[in-house]
């Protein structure tokens, strides 16, 4: 009932303290405005997910797009929630031996840290969808349910508590700002090792050539890198976790200059290597500088952050060709590429950069050192614990579509539909809704009718 | 001039305190932070506009999806714009007996209140835009504005005035945190009376059958089901009202834990059913936990959540499920099940789940009572007024577009156009721009052209 | 290493205050505040050009949409990092002698303005990309680009300079609050200028004929109108440059109610012009309202925003069919008619409805004249550079591309891909991906195979 009182107060007053009986404290202020920095940080964190969706969703074909969709709404809404059950306390409580935290589940114990927790919930949930847009379009959607479940309750909250939680890492002086390397770099291994256990889409790899598989819809594609880059002003902002007037100004400049310089990076790269400026190239360059500067955001300067930008452009376009080209890893929407490879420099690139200690800087070449040993450390560990994960999940039910369901598309035969308007229809040439014979559910799906389908559609996969 | 100010004085100092002839205090300061917390809440309300434009074009046919965003930007306009001039008057005027606002037309007499206007004008929008959804595809434009005027200016600032503004609901204990009854359940109750009154769409019903009406464009859809949920956290959030260290966290993480149920009761629940995990429930399953939590959001603990948007999430289904299947209520985007049951299932789980007071909690079924009374006043204020607006409309101008309109959409019978280029040069196969050999009005239009292209239509479908 | 900090002594704290060795005061927590708000309006400005991308990119045809999304992620790289290198230092430097800025290049001296610098570098963007929707579907890449470098390197920051940077205009009294002249009107004439030069795309006034040539994807269109309203809270809101309590909620309400007023002045005008309500010049409507309050965001009453946003909603409609119909400037988004003509009638009613000083509150004509001759001077200084730039440009490589290319499209000419599938895959019916038999870069390009199919492209069109 004392929630009613504010807004019965705003009858005659215009912004009342709530039910604050005491005063108001410089410190007690300053605690407000700290929190509410974290909270729409946390905001812009959630909103990156529909950056991925549309990026994961642009970059593939029309026919799986309603699979992808559904698998970034699922990753976050399971991340959330064993985030709280038992991730933040593998992450934050007291640490075992600076390995795990071992208490802290269900928040029991760190009720005054809510505001912090939501914060790095929605992290956790970033980490486990970066591997959905590299196993897009042949990964069984209940094998990728799990792979997320042992992601986010234990494989990234290890990762962070070494960094983050006290753990090791942070004891040897690893510095990874806003999670270059826990956060992208683990999303990118557990990728690599997924797609190494998947193998390529049919007809990528096809008779001895390397094949292209066009994205089916860039426009919404560009959006959600747009939205990505939004939302990184939180991702890496919000990690200051206080409203501190010394470090905010200089994450956010770090942050657009090396996004910008990514951009220009792999724009002009790909112009001087392919005659032409890739689009898809030129997206996953924004992105590539943004993962470049998560670690050093809060530690390198204007110019350090631009060319740190530049050279993630540049990578990014090599990495892709290595791995598409030489390794034939196939990786439908550049995640290996941007989030392992980028997510590595962006962690030596401290040891070179940073204003404070960095190699250019005059810092020797210690913190570089430990920069490499920590990310060789979230490699050998997430590359360790994924593989297992996804080796159990293959010998016991399978991890990939049959070959019918990956040539008719996940689309239909996961979620019994489709992501558009039958061709007909989206150009206004079909006066009458469709009508089907068979009984529907109602609103938008047509489940009760796929019997009959699945089994026409098998006959016709058959022949 | 007193404007230019601060920008000059910028070219010296960073971010100097404009024009303070007043030493800060700490009130002062918290009096700044409160309002651009509010501030901030207020711009993600307004973004979920954005929201319900995408999810509503997308879950319909493109042939109305001019007609959809058209709807939804007059919506805000109008409602911005009365919400001023008398529905904040209404909602939070001196009170009549606990009815009604009396006073504050204008804002006059409430200049000190701007922030708290804005605010509440963007959540007045939201309140009329919910009925955009389900009379989709059918109602006249002309007929929609009146009844969105209807709905601003009068019948939501009543509800308003009851729960928010002081009046009687409020007097009795009635808690309604941000709005699953005021917003939600008010405009879900407009509208099943605006779809009885219409019907449903054409051969949605026919012969005897449910058919199926798929959506257009899935992607855009799911998108605006990001937006909304981003927005949201500006919803709960903000409706605080002030910088609440104690209040914000509980109320971010119950949003969050609860939309992320949502999506895994519906998704999961749907596949029990059908044995396939449906996409536009899961979609609707987030939307359902947001509204469920809306609520109870500042009163129920991070569990009370997870079971609030689980259920949510089930009931979702089962709400669609109905309202189609049984009783023949033709709702496009399922905006009555999302709101409207969803909206009175999370009302009551305030008197259920409320850590101080609710029945679980060992608070008996004293807030229980009350809030079924507050769900079953709203649904009949709402619905009498409402019924009273359409029936008048429809009795002076007719509510629904012809078949004719219908059948060709409402894209190019009421604004001459459509939403996406036709089918051949959308494909690069036509090199050449349309060329129209009448006269065009330039930019994207061809009304000019539209009387000869009418004629033509009119021909086609008479026949 | 002192990073890392407070991330340990988060697991036993909730916010700290982070390395704060002295006590925080009432002024060091309102800085914070300050910055905060000017942080998150900078994101939000940043996001606009989402919604530049979007509405631009669906305003036009699908062979271009590539090219448009690529010139929007260049602009604001480009814009950025120039900012950074020369563009503060014009605008914001030591004045000579009120004409430009002469000193703060590299941010050097000016290292404690870092959060001020970020919010007016997202500005300078913002001023370019305007230019890149009047010049959609024919322009060359490379001219584009260069284009920008001279708009946001010198060109925008000397108007900046002159209004913001303590220059001339700011000396006489001229007001504009957040750029309605700064931003968009120079944003417009560097776009008239351009398109005068371009002329208009083929077939668009053929044979005597204005022809419409219609946008691809309107729904897209219209998020990008939603973005850009959503992103201009801040880039109003954020022009205070401090978390000021008497002056924020009046910048967001007449923001809000300006911005509704467009929609429904451009909305009913275009009804009893057309008889329909047109889709697009709605849309802009809100767009036109928005620009048209930029000025006087901060001097308007409520009465005043909405009088101003209905004239700039009517003055829109008008402003396109004079650009289109009778001068023939051939402008695929109507970026002159929203930024230019609405730029200027924002610019005059200042001195018309500005509570303090308008000519309609008693402060006689001085103020009017002197927007005026703001207007006039920025016109005359943009006209001429942007002329300069243009003409050598014209003359040193030209700046428009073939007609071949602007046949087959820019997305193929520049970037050698597409925006969207092709048409059989978007609907299913191409179970197999595409297999080229030449070698593609991977992910998403084909630029290896582009000679062969250049070759066809040209054998094509030829014939």
């Amino acid at each position: 009932m004392k929630k009613i009182l504010p807004l019965l107060l705003l009858a005659s007053l215009s912004f009342p303290v709530v039910a604050s009986a005491a005063a108001p404290t410089p410190a007690s202020v300053l605690e407000s405005v700290d929190l509410i920095w974290v909270m729409v940080a946390t905001f812009l964190v959630f909103f990156m997910h529909a950056g991925f969706a549309m990026v994961e969703a642009g970059f593939t074909r029309s026919k799986n797009a309603l699979n992808i969709l559904m698998k970034n709404f699922m990753t976050m809404s399971i991340a959330s929630i064993l985030y709280f059950i038992v991730g933040y306390g593998f992450m934050f409580g007291s640490s075992g031996g600076g390995f795990i935290g071992l208490d802290g589940f269900l928040l029991s114990g760190h009720e005054d840290q809510i505001g912090f927790f939501v914060f790095q919930a929605v992290f956790a949930a970033t980490c486990a969808t970066i591997i959905s847009g590299a196993v897009a379009e042949r990964i069984k959607f209940s094998s990728y349910l799990l792979l997320t479940i042992a992601m986010t309750a234990f494989i990234y909250p290890v990762v962070g508590h070494w960094v983050w939680g006290g753990g090791w890492l942070s004891q040897i002086g690893f510095i990874d700002f806003a999670g270059s390397t826990v956060v992208h770099l683990t999303g990118a291994i557990g990728a690599i090792v997924a797609v190494m256990f998947l193998g390529p889409r049919l007809g990528k790899y096809s008779g001895g050539k390397v094949n292209v598989i066009q994205g089916h819809n860039i426009p919404i594609g560009a959006l959600g890198v747009f939205i990505l880059w939004f939302g990184w002003f939180g991702f890496n902002g919000g990690s200051t976790l206080a409203a501190d007037t010394s470090l905010i100004p200089t994450v956010i400049m770090t942050t657009l200059l090396s996004a910008s310089a990514g951009v220009i990076g792999s724009g002009f790269y790909s112009y001087m290597k392919y005659k032409r400026i890739d689009a898809s190239l030129t997206l996953n360059g924004a992105l590539a500088g943004l993962v470049g500067i998560t670690a050093g955001t809060g530690d390198l300067s204007a110019i350090g952050a631009i060319i740190t930008g530049l050279i993630a452009g540049v990578i990014l376009v090599e990495g892709v060709q290595l791995l598409d080209r030489k390794l034939h890893i196939d990786d439908p929407v550049g995640a290996i590429a941007v989030h392992g490879i980028c997510g590595v420099w962006g962690t030596l690139a401290v040891g070179l950069f940073a204003v404070d200690g960095g190699l250019f800087y005059g810092g020797g070449i210690a913190q570089l050192g430990i920069q490499a040993v920590g990310v060789l450390a979230v490699i050998a560990w997430t590359m360790g614990t994924t593989a297992i994960v996804i080796f159990v999940l293959k010998s016991a039910f399978g991890i990939r579509v049959s070959r019918e369901e990956e040539i008719s598309g996940l689309d239909f035969a996961e979620h019994g539909s489709s992501a558009y308007e039958s061709s007909k229809s989206i150009f206004n040439e079909n006066p009458n809704p469709t009508v089907d014979k068979d009984f529907g559910v109602g609103l938008l799906s047509r489940l009760d009718s796929l019997d009959r389908k699945d089994k026409k559609s098998k006959e016709r996969t058959a022949q």
